[in-house]
């Protein structure tokens, strides 16, 4: 594996390992960018969405009679083999790159050449049958070609993401039904406030999932509008007429998604709106996943010292010092998956007010922080779902025992002998460690009888309210 | 003004100065927060949101014959007198405060109670007459009905925002009429790229907001559900059947917003997820306006030693020291706002991801967060529009000189004499200083007329392309 | 108060009202920046470090024989009026504006020319006499006479939050010594652990405090280093040689603080670091403050379906809603400050990458987060000391008893009888809900006495390690 | 391969592939934890710390006679080995993971047992005769083990930071020499100020990291302060009398170190200061980063039609469509690391306030955050050195051409010819775009021997002053 070919470049030429299918572009990036360690190989969707880019650039140059069929044919298979998972690991460069996508989509454009070439029983580097530049990338800039991969890579990712969240809010939903009947104190501020049912405190978890959920998929409609035919800045010089309108019916045709190329191809060019309002729902997301992870750790402290309404399966061992201690720990990972996710909204943030003038050079940083957020949570969300949710047990005595004691009680007293009464019970009950009901009998305010009615569950809990 | 009267809560008594309209629960406020020394009366929106909110469900308990007629013509004419500024110097707890926004409720009532006694001819403090629980927070916690108050406020306030985006897109798109024809040098990564218009890039700008429009009207939308009728946890225990229907009625007639009450009101009552949604959108916008005013900076920089492609009207002496200078103070406020707008989003995450079980605490500091965001950003756009963008002159000489300097017009030769000869055109032109006209017409490549035809304004930037 | 009198600036004349302090530049402010309602005059600090500059630069020129005798008493006593309480409403620019910093130090020109015009019998605007650039701001520009102000008003805030530190501090010792032999159950990951006492529990609270008044302490000693006499760019032009000591040693006669000046100015004048570094100190604190009040908020959750390990003193009703319901109020208004503290640190974070070559535009940003996260912070820990802290108490019983239940005891057990027979009794325990206690003595393991031994208070908590 | 052994915990029993180093609890980890995809192997500095904290307890047990000779040798040699760069592939959890950190001490636990178990010759998971946890780990819980490593992980990170601040340090120092004399006109706001030196200009860049490289290391004292000997919560249960300070001598001896034991432990174990403020000052050093970068990329903006007064050297080819446009990469690249860097820093930021008590359980992702923010910055310090700054060059005729050409200049006339005059010849240059040397001759305010001495290179740039 010793031998090299040379490549050449404006900067003169260079050695590149004869195997490899990247070439000069590549190798610079390479010498230049040394910062994470992690390739863009590793985000399969950025390399899927650059193959529908090239294959459809590919098929609008052939229908605008610029490409040869011999030529189509080989880009288009090797565009294919890469989007089922070959050659990933000769996406070499670094995730973190400075020159706005240029490195990547030269990456792109080599491997592809390289193997069309082989394809078509050309060595590799033997540019003149198949060039990176003058065939793979024909009619594109990288501030077209770039960011309409990326588009179609996160709406590919959304959909993943999507699918996890359904899957944690149907593990929610079970549970909810699982403990409909199951009534609790509920709580606001730390504080016990009113009774409420178990199975509505799972409910109100799988709901705000669905919500988040259609915020999503909300936001990667934004993400259809594509900038391809826009060249260097917009103005679409040197892409012939036509082509911006083939491109993108051809990537409709190939990914089977509704793109529509941009009104305005100078704006769309430079504006990574889309990418920060995405970021923003992510980190909705985030916020609501971390809140429900609290939640599930709170519920579940104890055993014996804490609130421990509900136990979370075991999944490791918690201490290497205190016997049989079990930790939160699925939640725990989750929690630190959605801080994570808010790091890389302000990352992005920065990137996207930083652009400049015609183009946002920032890009390949806002891919990174949105590609780790969505498959980081999307695992998250998964993990949560089987490891820890559909496993949790309700400590119904624990509950039940809390509602008879709880204070809240004396509320639903309100419309049957006054607040101002309510409240005498509630004191005294507080003072003398007794329970409302209690208190309740002893003054004689209410029946046995009534005093069952006034505190039966479905009652307290509104439960015919809540059909979902 | 001396004279006091007492108050009691389950503290004890208090005194209280007799003129005020507030009672025992602000003085405890006043007494708990002094963090901040701004009220929240300054928040016009959150006091015109309760007193819609307080309206609403005087009309539907009087609808369920809980509230008397007289007392329900009080409340009306109080709310409609703070809603049209009266009493605003009344609402005089700090901003930041604990307690999930009991306080702020708490001294809504108290001043529509006390203004609606003196209405009814009694003294300010003689509950027995109209009290501020029992009658104006009458089947309403502070739990829903200062969340929908707040709702409210920010639809009101999103619009104004609307519109002062909508000025400064306006005075975007008068100047992108205005440079249509104006022939400048495109830039990526701030290096010289290829041509487009002045008229182009202002258009652009306009787009941008014009988008940001859109999503921000998106995110007003999310706010139209209500959780009025949840009282404490959303199980809505001694809200009267039929209440939260009614009160949701009364509000859309009094507001004329196509209000809807939540389909599940414990979710509903727990998630501040449409206040993240909207602060990541205004994210979202300060990110654009602040890369705008960036943008706009760049451009004017100079006059002499900078890009000076556009000049900004002076609004005021720059310096104490260099005679003459002026500086863009316009775009640098809208940027210092953008900045401050970013930082509320996180004030807003943190203060979401914080909540726990069936509350959220924190939003009080969610909704000052929001507001700042909200007015600051209204009143940055329009003096964007009237004191800077409506006043910007082209430098139309510099620029046309400088499309002639560049070497991005090499591009427009590529489809003439090939990538390969329009390169080494580019290089000479650079390594001797020369035009790239000059070099191409020394070379022989075309003649006069062809190379005036291929550098033609129309066709470098496109023109037909662009209608918008 | 009609009257107006006429002054000139380089845009032409404009009327100001004739009883007002403020000038031409100010007025164009007023004109410019109408942004947050709130004006410079609401930082008293920052009033304070102007005239403190204004006044040190007066003694510097007059020592330079650049300011007559006069002209020098004028100003003097116009710095120390402004100074000592007067004159704060004159101070009427936004807090947030563009221009650098430039208004701000126009508006302190103009108010103290104008009263130290008055003070020598002149009317106001009768700059003739004694001018606010050529007399007030002379040998100054706003590049360096607007930072050493902010710097030696951010010593003064600092000193102000410190105190207010070791008042929390003081306050969270003292409880640590009233609960030094309450024994507890100890938590991690909000799962029992193993015992330790509620004194060390707040001992932890104070400690934590002390250790970021030493950082915000050490943060401060980085605002000593002062820019006066830079000017413009720190060249220092148009500055007489000999100015920039003569005015830092007058500063430091007038302030009492150990300020010098900067070794190279013109990196200084640049370079905001200072206050980033500040700022992540500030919000450091403001990160343990939020913890500590969770765990206040945690510790004191009930009053009978929590950990309510121990009470916070009731400061206010809790709800309109559920008789007897007391909130957590004074921790949660902490919350919210620190929330948004950490929302200011990124808006100070965004404001000084925005700096560009010679100058951060972005400083009055910055010094508003900056004010506003000090003076919040520091009003937060007063509150959280006097109106929580001091009044919590111990709910003994319930911790009492949960250490006997507690199985995190088998751990005190390993030295004895092994990690094995301790895990084995800890999973007994669990299963049939009796007491580690109880198991280990009907298993026989160890004799009652020296169970008593083993689980002795002081041995659990490791009291005698714990002198601090 | 395809043997395995069987271990057990407390969920039952599992297998694992018998030639792996780590054991159960490990696998548990695997199957919990499937997030990133980085495992923390990756993160060298902190395998080797933990190796470190293995090795000192190890000595510290056999000193106290808990650790036979031939166990403590076994165990020293695995820990060097791992230490010397063996074995990281068998540290395979996942980089985010809940557990507090359980799981990579349990990593670290089994591999050294696994491996020293071999140096004695015994087959790996025979823990019968060396245990992970009852020898590895003897008087060790993760939570003191853990943190411990970390600090001394992050130490020696840090000094690999600090190294590559001071490589472009010199880098930039370097250009300041070479440009001592280079005039040219100086910029506040982005408007033409007065003149300085470009070796002034870069001489700014490098104080910048000089300051930047003593706040690091102030940070990094804070790490010194380690919590070994608190076992779970800071009490020290189960830890021998004595043990603390033998592991912490041993600790110094290995690391060469000055670490020290933290005076009160229980605070020590649940407080991540330290880390916040680290986080803080990787931040403050991003924001500086970037900023210099935004100046490079400013000041090299071009070719033609931006400021052009330096080139970057050219370092790949910057467009596929554009001949001959090279881009700024380098500092691009910068730039996003900086944003990622303040992006980490909300997430410690979250990560930090979410402790609860006696423990953060989210120090994994604090370390993650660290790690990363660290490596890249100091592999972007490298790069930006080597690939940019070192190959800087001036354009001298631009920059010249400029000041002279500047308005600028007329501030250095004040003295000789004051404000007033000189405002009306920078008002005259400026209208009819001549010089002010021009303007002044014209009018006969000066001699031409008088200018030049006026605008003599050494006296506009002050130079006398910076000896730095």
């Amino acid at each position: 594996m010793d031998t090299q070919r040379i490549e050449r470049d404006l900067l003169g030429e260079k050695s590149i390992p004869a195997h490899v299918y990247w070439g000069v572009h590549t190798a610079r990036a390479l010498d230049n960018f040394q910062i994470t360690g992690t390739t863009i190989g590793h985000y399969t969707w950025l390399i899927r969405g650059l193959t529908f880019v090239k294959e459809a650039a590919a098929i609008a140059n052939h229908q605008l009679g610029l490409l040869d069929e011999t030529r189509l044919g080989a880009i288009r298979q090797a565009c294919r083999e890469i989007r089922e998972g070959a050659l990933h690991d000769q996406f070499v460069v670094d995730a973190i790159q400075g020159g706005a996508g240029t490195s990547t989509n030269m990456n792109a454009n080599e491997v592809i050449a390289n193997r069309a070439l082989e394809i078509l029983g050309h060595a590799k580097g033997d540019y003149a049958a198949l060039h990176p530049n003058d065939h793979v990338n024909l009619s594109q800039s990288t501030n077209d070609a770039y960011p309409t991969a990326v588009n179609i890579a996160l709406i590919e990712a959304i959909d993943d993401l999507v699918a996890s969240m359904a899957v944690l809010e149907q593990a929610f939903a079970a549970k909810a039904d699982e403990f409909h009947d199951v009534l609790k104190v509920g709580r606001t501020q730390l504080q016990d406030a009113v009774p409420m049912t178990l199975g509505q405190e799972f409910r109100a978890f799988a709901i705000m999932l669905g919500e988040d959920r259609a915020r999503l998929i909300e936001s990667a409609a934004l993400l259809h509008e594509i900038n391809l035919g826009a060249t260097a800045i917009g103005t679409g010089l040197n892409a012939p007429p036509g082509y911006a309108e083939r491109a993108c019916a051809a990537l409709v045709e190939l990914t089977g998604r509704p793109l529509v190329t941009a009104a305005n191809l100078i704006e769309a060019t430079q504006d990574p709106g889309a990418f920060v309002h995405l970021s923003g729902v992510l980190k909705r997301v985030a916020v609501k996943l971390s809140k429900t992870c609290n939640d599930l750790r709170l519920l579940s402290s104890g055993p014996r010292a804490g609130i421990g309404e509900i136990s979370l399966p075991p999944m490791q061992a918690g201490s290497s010092i205190m016997p049989g201690k079990v930790n939160p720990v699925i939640p725990e990972v989750v929690n630190q998956v959605a801080f994570s996710v808010i790091g890389n909204d302000i990352a992005v943030t920065m990137a996207a007010e930083a652009g400049q003038l015609q183009l946002n050079a920032f890009e390949p940083l806002i891919i990174r922080a949105l590609s780790d957020s969505i498959s980081h949570m999307s695992a998250a969300c998964k993990t949560l779902a089987e490891r820890c949710v559909s496993g949790i047990t309700a400590n119904r005595e624990v509950m039940a025992r809390r509602v008879e004691e709880s204070i809240g009680l004396a509320t639903a007293l309100n419309p049957l002998i006054g607040y101002y009464a309510a409240t005498q019970i509630a004191q005294e009950a507080l003072a003398t460690g007794r329970s409302v009901a209690e208190v309740v009998l002893t003054k004689g305010h209410l029946s046995e009888e009534q005093l069952r009615a006034a505190l039966s569950p479905s009652l307290l809990a509104n439960l015919d309210r809540f059909s979902i």
